[in-house]
């Protein structure tokens, strides 16, 4: 039976276990958070010294709280917590999230065991311990016990993300604030004790309100039911994975990190390939690939077809299709190049790439587009506006995110600048456009989708 | 001889010829841009139909200009550039650059050899046609005539940046703008009918303001004189270059963009090789490696320290070394492990990576920096800051830059995130400390920098 986390990420009932008045515990931060994301469900302190902390009613055992609860977040010492467990397994709690550290990656394996089997008894899935905990986009949950001014917080989206190291959710939650595409959840497992890596995904695999997974990891607990799950899961959508400890050396910073017997990496790349999954070899290509496979339609073949204003971007973007074995560049219809011989000026060169040159602005695109939309020959579109040229203004993003709304090919846009180009890159992300600062990356992005739409689509 | 560039990028005197009152006329943008960046000399505007333009006296004709001009700046229709240029030469002015464009790239190859043949009989060198010019930071020459608005200035630096084409220029112009190390000079040379990119990478060799040199090409003019200073500039300094054209499809896109023949790229390959270039795939990889090559010493050997507040950061950075077969990861020398041991709290666990905890604050990073610099065992050093973490904040910055003040091993900095986190970046950045938003980028930098001084340092 596939566990349950709806309780965790959406509950209508959170107790925080070792709410403190101290703002520099992490149980006062927990708090604050849940709190400040504006989080509508019922809300307790679990605190033996306090009548309420931050306006909230403090109880000195999560027993005596009359409400069913739907979940405890545990912020105490490691030694207390077993017997807090057994008070919320009596009381009925449904989940308990455990973020203190302090069990097996330290080496206390027993602590850890007891725990487990506590959570078992009341088949109480727990989640860590040593974890972050979870962010729910839409629940308004959030257990991230970081200073809210050092992270900046993800908008809502289709996005999941499940990262086995706290430090690396943080870094990737922090960057994904700054994507157009937004999260919907976020998972920090650390130990997994109780519910692992297999579970999540399972879980993300069924959850409407994920599109696309996203995951961080060093070790699998389990690798038969991580096969089981790896089976379904890409089936349903895309899994982009990062694995810490690829190579000898980073096996064996994986151990004194997670304690993750972090094994062949070929036997992990195997399972990957074999099962559709899009591997990331770097923390931003887990952006990049999310980025494309979160808002793209699955593409009809492997032909690209690329617009420009400026010439040099346009041969770059063309070596790294030549580089991407996966991909060809695109040879215009004969229809399409007589229409845009007639309604193009005379210098520009009809070809792929088709450089509109410096002085194009939201009309020559708008032709380009319309164009290569319906040009049999062309499967995935690259749209690369540079706004440093004259041309290039907002009727470029207008033209573009007008498209957007029904084209029914793949279309990306590479822009790469400062600050009025970021200004106008903000506009097409936030309207679903998906903007890359780096051609490479954005062609790598298309290979990645096509792949996964080729493994999805097969018998 | 060397083509002396001098007068082009350092003029005591120039002539705007096609000033314009209209501020959408290049001419006007031109003279705009000679003014606001506080250029000194003296300043001159050719037109006939205005007495001054933008508060600069105006002249029919360059030849009615009583003072020696060091540079004429050309800004007409093409058909009337021969006629000027004529009478440029007989002026005595010493330089010219053609920004017009309408030459040899749109078949006009006659009209090219004409300029080309009377600046040849003046000995009066030209830079382009069809160029967006140059820009030197300290001399505060800006011929570019893009609107400012549209394009961040880099400050002053070290770093020149040479670059056929005129879009991929101001767009990493734009990037380098939001880099802590500048700009020295930027020369965007187009068709290279007289001055061509041998002629300026010889020029930029003897330059005492250039510590690195970047350049995007997509073709040679001549390979015989390219190599000539090709074995001498990188013993000199690092040369970065992204080549266009790398594939067979980017050597196609470049014949209809710079009507470059650009070749087989494994001829190019092997003459970058060959003579120490650093070789870019992609336009970020330009700045990457120009950040490692300005700022860091030659590095005593391969092995790599590295020092982490995020567990998996820092396997993520291991596994980029394990995949750099040019990088070995440092192992500690007895005597810092025993240092470490007795000044770092228990749960640290001392070996490469360093993992100092999510709570580290300055303190912990100045005892790991100060063990890992004397350290013979390690060549260079990587410093993770995750600023999401709860101890990192600027006291990690002071640190840092203190250390590398003194320090005579490379050291540079990964972190990774939104604004809080690009807050203390630029920080770093301006203190001289390069840093990387890619573990990645930061490992192939650090084994670009190795390369480089392999190759300069070899018999």
């Amino acid at each position: 039976m596939p566990v349950d986390l709806k309780y965790m990420l959406n509950p209508k009932s959170v107790a925080i276990i070792g709410a403190s008045k101290n703002p520099e515990k992490v149980g006062h931060i927990i708090l604050q958070n849940y709190i400040n994301s504006g989080y509508s469900g019922k809300l307790f302190a679990v605190n033996k010294d306090a009548e309420s902390i931050l306006g909230v009613k403090a109880y000195a055992h999560v027993g005596e709280i009359k409400e069913k609860l739907d979940l405890a977040v545990i912020a105490i010492p490691a030694p207390f917590v077993p017997a807090v467990l057994e008070e919320c397994g009596r009381a009925g709690v449904k989940s308990t999230i455990v973020v203190t550290a302090g069990f097996e990656e330290i080496g206390q394996k027993e602590l850890q065991e007891q725990i487990v089997s506590i959570s078992e008894k009341y088949k109480m899935p727990m989640l860590g311990p040593n974890c972050l905990g979870v962010i729910d986009t839409r629940a308004r949950t959030d257990t991230l016990f970081l200073p809210t001014y050092k992270l900046s917080k993800p908008g809502v989206g289709y996005v999941s993300f499940i990262s086995q190291s706290g430090a690396v959710g943080s870094t990737i939650l922090d960057l994904i604030a700054g994507e157009g595409f937004g999260l919907s959840k976020f998972i920090s497992y650390g130990n997994a004790a109780y519910v692992d890596e297999s579970d999540i995904l399972e879980y993300l695999m069924n959850d409407e309100d994920t599109k696309v997974i996203i995951m961080y990891l060093e070790g699998i607990k389990n690798g038969k039911k991580f096969i089981e799950v790896a089976k379904k899961v890409t089936k349903k959508k895309p899994v982009v994975v990062l694995k810490g400890g690829r190579t000898s050396v980073g096996q064996q910073a994986t151990l004194s990190h997670t304690a993750s017997l972090a094994g062949d990496y070929q036997v992990y790349e195997g399972v990957f390939k074999q099962f559709g999954f899009t591997i990331a070899n770097d923390l931003n290509e887990l952006l990049y690939y999310a980025k494309v496979l979160v808002s793209e339609p699955a593409p009809s073949g492997n032909r690209v077809g690329i617009i420009t204003n400026g010439g040099g971007a346009g041969v770059i973007t063309t070596d790294s299709v030549g580089f991407v074995k996966t991909l060809k560049l695109a040879e215009l219809s004969k229809k399409s190049q007589e229409i845009l011989r007639k309604k193009m000026p005379p210098l520009v060169n009809i070809r792929i790439p088709l450089d509109l040159a410096g002085d194009a602005g939201g009309d020559r695109y708008e032709t380009a587009v319309s164009v290569l939309k319906d040009d049999e020959n062309v499967d995935m579109i690259i749209v690369i506006a540079l706004f440093q040229t004259p041309g290039a203004d907002s009727s470029v993003v207008a033209k573009l995110v007008h498209f957007k709304a029904d084209i029914t090919k793949p279309m990306i846009v590479i822009s790469i600048g400062a600050e009025y180009t970021q200004v106008h890159n903000k506009m097409m992300e936030e309207s679903g456009l998906p903007v890359y600062d780096s051609p490479l990356a954005a062609v790598n992005s298309l290979a990645e989708l096509f792949k996964y739409y080729s493994y999805k689509n097969q018998k």
